[in-house]
């Protein structure tokens, strides 16, 4: 109970303008800002460990928008809504079509009359994802403004184009439980880095993701992948400006080899080349099926080139003590086990497992604390209320 | 907090028997039960405006059964039920089939169990949308007339074949509010009137809502469209005895431009010939995909002869004062923005923009109300105590 | 009131392990927890009857699996969590895949960190079913003890290749209200029949778990099928097991004429034989859609010689007095109305629609039973509390 008082009133005490805006690139964000993302995330996971039922909300719509299948995103965020007390509603538009001007205008206040917050995943076209959100976020600024919206909903990135906030700190979140505090990760390294999979056309908005938040606290980070294999290179720039400014590191090897060597954490998982994502975006608005074949076929040959970028005991061996902390947003695909060859071993991944689950598990929470942080002003006093209460999450006899 | 006092104290002292009755067709409804509904939507708007939880059921289920794709009314409704504490469920049978007898009968017993709202959208068969619903009504009848249902739930007509009595009953609060009165409407001109559209197969549901609704109140009501395009007979007969009951008016004239001219309030929309739609209902039924591509074809062939029905700032000049308000159930085929040539112009359509989002936004509320109206004998009393109690809606720190 | 008191009361006195260990198979369950289980039902329907709010989770999601298509069960399962405060979320995963190993492991923790049930219904490949739930179990079992998952969530089957038990607990639990007891039960006489249908591949699970949880409480049960239709061996051997230790009876005999003499209950139900499933399974597995297609057409020209298993009223003429209580599963196929020939005349089981509706609704109580049997261990004290506190679940005024 003490450590959630502490974390209420240091959530309290810091600066934050989340309120007003949505979170939608963790660089956008200020660190006292994702700080307090991170402390509502603990604070909302220890009130239901402690049988706490955690809604804030009577009523209201949380809005899901997505855009690609998904299974683990889509119930963390309605694990989310519902730690909440929010009712998801689905907005289904059909998966191919890229909506836009009046249509986006219109659709975002009409699903928007009860809605406290709209989730949108929208990955799969370079240069649109979060483009879109901001254009959603700008109607319902609009509606809201013009009295058509009663509340200004908050638009939750899900994953885009560029950025996986939820990824990335639920990913923090889970190091930070890890090492035991923020402060203990200053000057660890992180290596990130491509490994091969049989499938193309993976997002980068993971490793993006990565080494956009992972620089802002001090951390040692390496980024890693096979020539032409880059990631948007406004993303490395950012990545370079966050480390000199937490004084922490940011570099670019050419091998999974080098990136391991002393590491204290890896993340190695696939991805698609940004020149790729580029000419399928533009596959895919043509709707080419043809190229859009030809283009996997190509990726696929690439990508066979480069089956040594696994992650196996050997690679492990060279980590900090041969015992670096594997991390993957999951699915991973695992050699002998998901697929014939893959980023990791069966090995490896097993003696982890356990420990990607606990990462995973972060999700609900970051995204419950993303909802609060930007419909409330003062969320702490808000939790601090619902401590003072304590009613039960699951009813207990004999209370 | 007078304003819903004195809201609740008037339909406290309404006469209705909404409680007994499903609410298929407005017409079928006293002006006093119209207008319970009209105060009740307001009162729940009200109500959640001043942050109160508004929800009358702790648990139950209420059933959606879309028989036509559908994101506006599958929101409001999903945000009806949010707010009055239901749990939306839907029931998928399968687009094209339509059930009946045996079929209807079980179906609409096993998913009511605990269910306390049935609402139904199904437009596409012109003689079988509002017949269905009542065959579920005298189902659940049954159902809880033999012990089957600890509840008789209420059916809701979320669009059939013959009205579409939540878009019209939300456009009814709309022109109330903005009007500031349901007095004020009284002599105020209406033009319903079709509008060319490069699309077919339209219900009829809106535009024969519309007249069927609007002549209750006193308004003159002006119906314009090409030949050929004719609503159902019986509907127009509906409007002209409303009419004379209401002391309004309700007549028929061959043009946009006629029907504009003085007109307070325009709703320029498509439809499709009331004949097209039973040749269509016809193929459907026998599940001819040659014979509705041939009729598709021919209709939009003779839609073409028609482009000049659109709504542009010409003919909005002919109004009164040249500034009508326009009116529109939402999404329009706007002018070079969602088609070439359309029912609106993007000028007209963007200066009223804002005033059909708030039109929309009277449809939760409306759909509330009817459930409400349908499932408490006196929802004002409920209400009076929901007010009372006045629970938060969303959590405020220091409270 | 009192009835719901002295029922918590033997609720409360009832040995039940059934907290520690998923209920997949009646026949895993001692006389007293599958008593337990019954007598839950009874008081949530009870406490619902009497407009109390039986929630007893504030926050929690409920899973739900269909690998099959459904309406009935996924209403009842929705209704049940409803019932209880959970909310439902569906996971998708494609129908024809039968996932298992790292994938099931991952997959269960995955959508299990807010779950607090997962309700399965896995029927189509033998062999398969409940072996899979049993894999997610385990999963659970193992996040649960890592610390992955901070509560073990309730797995429900709700239906599988070997049993359907919500189904046959709903039927008991019918059987109970109807005659008057569970004592009442001994000594009467059910003949659980195979009817003719003119569909192939349904499963099995219902007369299994009829004739596996009908022998336990001292009836007389009867189990009749043409030649080569027979159930999985172990599950008959089950059934005589069941019969001798509960001094019930359980034989076969070869038509419905032989089963129906004297008989107090009838099930008349298609099902496949037990080899086609096996059969089918093979197929299955392998996508072989030729094989699949060539397998329909061989056991529709064999079920179409046993038309004459058919449940009219000179079969119905034969059971005792005439009169036997009729029940079925749902949907029947009725003769000249679900289709031409089926297994019951539409004269009987109009007699015996409404009670068969009645046998239905059981099941939403059934499912809200097993949930909590699981997840509290002392259901009986919980419920006692609700009882006791009397939260309505529709609002009343004046209260």
């Amino acid at each position: 109970m003490k450590k959630i008082q502490s974390l209420l009133a240091e959530i309290g005490q810091t600066k934050s303008n989340l309120h007003a805006k949505d979170f939608l690139l963790t660089w956008e964000q200020t660190p006292a800002e994702l700080r307090q993302v991170l402390m509502l995330a603990e604070a909302i996971k220890r009130l239901r460990g402690q049988n706490i039922d955690t809604r804030v909300f009577g009523t209201g719509i949380g809005v899901s928008v997505f855009r690609d299948n998904s299974t683990r995103t889509r119930f963390s965020y309605a694990s989310a809504l519902n730690l909440l007390g929010l009712t998801q509603q689905d907005l289904d538009e059909g998966k191919s079509q890229i909506a836009h001007g009046e249509t986006v205008r219109e659709t975002a206040n009409m699903i928007s009359f009860c809605a406290d917050a709209i989730g949108i995943r929208d990955d799969m076209f370079l240069g649109a994802g979060n483009a879109y959100m901001r254009e959603v976020g700008a109607a319902l600024d609009d509606g809201f403004a013009q009295g058509v919206l009663p509340q200004r909903p908050a638009v939750i990135n899900l994953q885009c184009d560029i950025d996986h906030p939820t990824q990335s700190m639920a990913d923090l979140a889970w190091l930070q439980e890890h090492f035991g505090s923020l402060d203990k990760l200053k000057g660890k390294k992180i290596a990130m880095t491509w490994a091969y999979s049989p499938s193309y056309g993976k997002p980068l908005s993971v490793p993006q993701g990565i080494i956009g938040l992972m620089t802002r606290f001090g951390m040692d980070v390496t980024l890693a992948h096979p020539e032409g294999y880059d990631l948007i290179p406004a993303v490395v720039k950012v990545a370079h400006k966050n480390a000199k400014a937490s004084g922490g590191g940011f570099r670019q090897v050419a091998t999974m080899e080098e990136a391991f060597k002393g590491a204290d954490i890896v993340y190695p998982k696939s991805w698609a080349p940004y020149k790729v994502m580029q000419q399928r975006t533009k596959l895919l608005r043509k709707n080419d099926h043809d190229g859009l074949k030809a283009l996997e076929k190509a990726c696929l040959a690439q990508n066979a080139q480069h089956q040594h970028w696994h992650c196996d005991e050997a690679m492990m061996k060279r980590t900090a003590k041969g015992r670096a902390l594997y991390m993957h947003c999951l699915p991973a695909d695992i050699t002998g086990v998901s697929c014939e060859r893959g980023e990791v071993s069966a090995g490896v991944f097993d003696q982890y497992r356990i420990q990607t689950y606990k990462e995973a598990g972060w999700k609900p929470y970051i995204i419950a604390a993303m909802i609060m942080a930007r419909r409330f002003a003062d969320p702490a006093q808000v939790l601090a209320q619902v401590l003072a209460e304590a009613p039960a999450r699951v009813r207990v006899a004999g209370q």
